[in-house]
């Protein structure tokens, strides 16, 4: 498979965006500029549901301003999308579009459900004999993909986090008169990666830095045992900072403070819980407790984001159009740590089949063992990840982001009915 | 009242903390050193408390770095108190302390209590007469203090505030396939300054820009014209983006979502409107819903705060200093704005009598017409507060702060008990 394969490439996201999600668009659009063999570069808006739809855009006519500020911009500029194509229909669709579009290689920026759908687009490729190269680029803040040592999003967020922490716990210990509790609530489903990245918020070898508790959905939360752990850290400090998964569960296994309600999918909305455990602090202790939700700020903040994450980010991108015109397909790009005390990444690949709708679970040895933090493996691993800061142009006392122009390209096909 | 007033300097910070509390502290520090007739510069710890217990130390000791470090650093350096000295035993001792350690100059960097605190030390020093120069230093994010142009610590909020509304607007806008509600709660107690905020991440003459809409505690929030503003949002764009004040209340003048919990002070603890409505929505419109709620995040963010503003608190601190100096007393550093179109302002005095307890309204003419937004005067008023960014350094990817290191001034006096 090491011919050339002359043809146009499309590049889609898709997902809960995060702040290097663009980083992995510029790395593709960029590193396809070397290569002749790629003849156009098109994106595909809002990620499977434009090329469902055939709505593609030209991104070589994007001014080279626009494609470098991507590094810098948040959200996913070319629209993402949570649709999981499910029907044979909607598969065939997509392979109908490529054809109209001498699409032969597919870049698709997401998580596990989007690498499931890599995957299928595919194999539905090879079974027509339809020469394509697709390769899975990684994304998402909850660095839950398997296979690779860590997840591009998930740096930056965690650099946001523990900043939070660290500005919030010189607030309050400068207000730390009285018993206070401040309860922190973070993203990160129903793993506790984006939980555990508050840790870092502490100084080496200082266990009575903030945050003190960190809960996290590996482990259930009892509510006796949460109001003993806070009122052992007032013992010893004014005040205690608690941070919170929004998907902890109670030891029945229901969502803390979770809403009632359920989305489309019929999803719980989860969040709620740091409200819910500020309550209980203020009604069984009679301590004056205070929350914050980070809500999608946190995968959004550039301001605040990880160089080396957007790094590597970028360099996912660029990796993936390599192992493409290499005749690579079905694969996903991981980053490899190496063993040595200096940290540094190596681009590899694993087959999507690997990927597709695995989970990759914090390590239960890596919970400290009062059950409300993390142990010192997790420093190690998490601190490279933070290193650098992304430069942000400002104008007007504002981040400046930029826009995709949307040069589309032309339909050839009719239009594409989507069943319910 | 011209004469030189030889004798030590004493400054205390009150109330919450803003990003920029310790730029003031910094400005009277260094402004201090100019002045040989200032012979010590004490700081008091955690406001009036560290006075009446005599918890004083040497801030001429601390190492030029660490003052110079305050500038970058969030919290109250000296620790703060929300303490109201009540009886007048407790006026007494203030005095008796200040006598104890010669202190002639006194600065209360603080809000409205603060500055009625600082004024009644003033008027004891004047019938007891004990020379004494009390200059009143304005602090708050919420930007209510009267008679003062702008507050420093105002700038800083609502540029973190309108950076974190434009971000998540990218990241709102590449999801938008479905209709989304976004729903972010911002502090400000009763007035809607820092929720007016938000709306300088609109690009100027774009009103479709996120926020959409914006509800301040000026105007009783119906719940009907709250649904129906969203679905109106929503005929026009995929998604709206909601700013709100945890202060805003019902036609009847209840807290939206506040819990029923108070504090010690019988103050309702404020917070949770953003989750009421963002329930509200997904009963009422089925529509999906998210919330966020800006916590003691947004005071303490200075890795995204105001140069102008930094600047402008320290300049308040030095010129606190230079008041005193030149034989004033009783009065509270304000900032007057040059009538100018360019940007300029001045610094002023304003008996602190006229601040003490009074409160500045947001103007009801800079409230937009449908009342969920502000009017352009309010634009004008605020873009200048938000310019700058404030250098921040950084270490081990996490900003890096000071700390004081306590030089204890030896106590003079017995122990103090406080009355309940």
């Amino acid at each position: 498979m090491d011919e050339e394969l002359r043809g146009n490439l499309l590049v889609a996201q898709s997902g809960g965006p995060t702040t290097v999600i663009n980083a992995s668009l510029a790395g593709v659009v960029l590193e396809a500029l070397n290569h002749d063999c790629i003849e156009e570069i098109y994106g595909g808006l809002n990620g499977v549901l434009g090329i469902l739809s055939e709505n593609l855009i030209n991104l070589a006519e994007e001014s080279q301003q626009v494609i470098r500020g991507l590094r810098q911009t948040p959200g996913a500029a070319l629209g993402t999308c949570r649709h999981k194509l499910k029907q044979a229909q909607e598969f065939e669709r997509v392979l109908e579009v490529f054809k109209a579009h001498n699409i032969r290689y597919f870049f698709y920026i997401g998580g596990n459900d989007s690498q499931d759908t890599a995957n299928k687009i595919h194999h539905l490729a090879q079974e027509q004999n339809y020469e394509l190269r697709v390769i899975g680029i990684p994304k998402t803040i909850d660095n839950d993909l398997p296979m690779t040592d860590h997840c591009p999003g998930y740096g930056s967020v965690i650099k946001y986090i523990a900043t939070t922490v660290k500005e919030m716990a010189l607030d309050h210990e400068s207000i730390g008169n009285h018993d206070f509790v401040s309860i922190l609530e973070v993203m990160g489903r129903n793993t506790g990666w984006i939980a555990a990245g508050a840790s870092l918020a502490k100084s080496r070898g200082q266990p009575e830095d903030a945050p003190h508790l960190i809960y996290m959905p590996e482990v259930a939360l009892s509510e006796e045992k949460f109001l003993q752990d806070v009122q052992s850290v007032l013992q010893k400090k004014p005040y205690c900072m608690v941070v919170v998964s929004e998907g902890v569960t109670d030891v029945s296994g229901n969502y803390l403070g979770a809403s009632k309600q359920t989305d489309t999918f019929g999803h719980v909305t989860l969040g709620g819980v740091a409200d819910y455990l500020s309550n209980l602090v203020q009604e069984n202790l009679g301590i004056k407790a205070r929350s914050a939700k980070l809500g999608i700020n946190q995968r959004s903040a550039i301001h605040c984001s990880s160089q080396r994450d957007n790094d590597e980010a970028f360099i996912c991108g660029a990796e993936a159009v390599k192992a493409a015109i290499n005749g690579k397909s079905g694969q996903m790009i991981v980053l490899v740590r190496s063993s040595t005390d200096q940290y540094q990444t190596e681009v590899s690949l694993t087959p999507l089949s690997t990927v597709a709708n695995e989970v990759k679970v914090f390590p239960q040895s890596w919970i400290s063992e009062d059950r409300a933090g993390v142990a010192h493996q997790f420093f190690k691993y998490a601190s490279p990840l933070i290193q650098g800061e992304v430069p942000i142009v400002y104008e007007n006392g504002l981040p400046k982001f930029v826009k995709l122009k949307h040069y589309s390209v032309a339909k050839v096909l009719g239009s594409f009915v989507m069943a319910e």
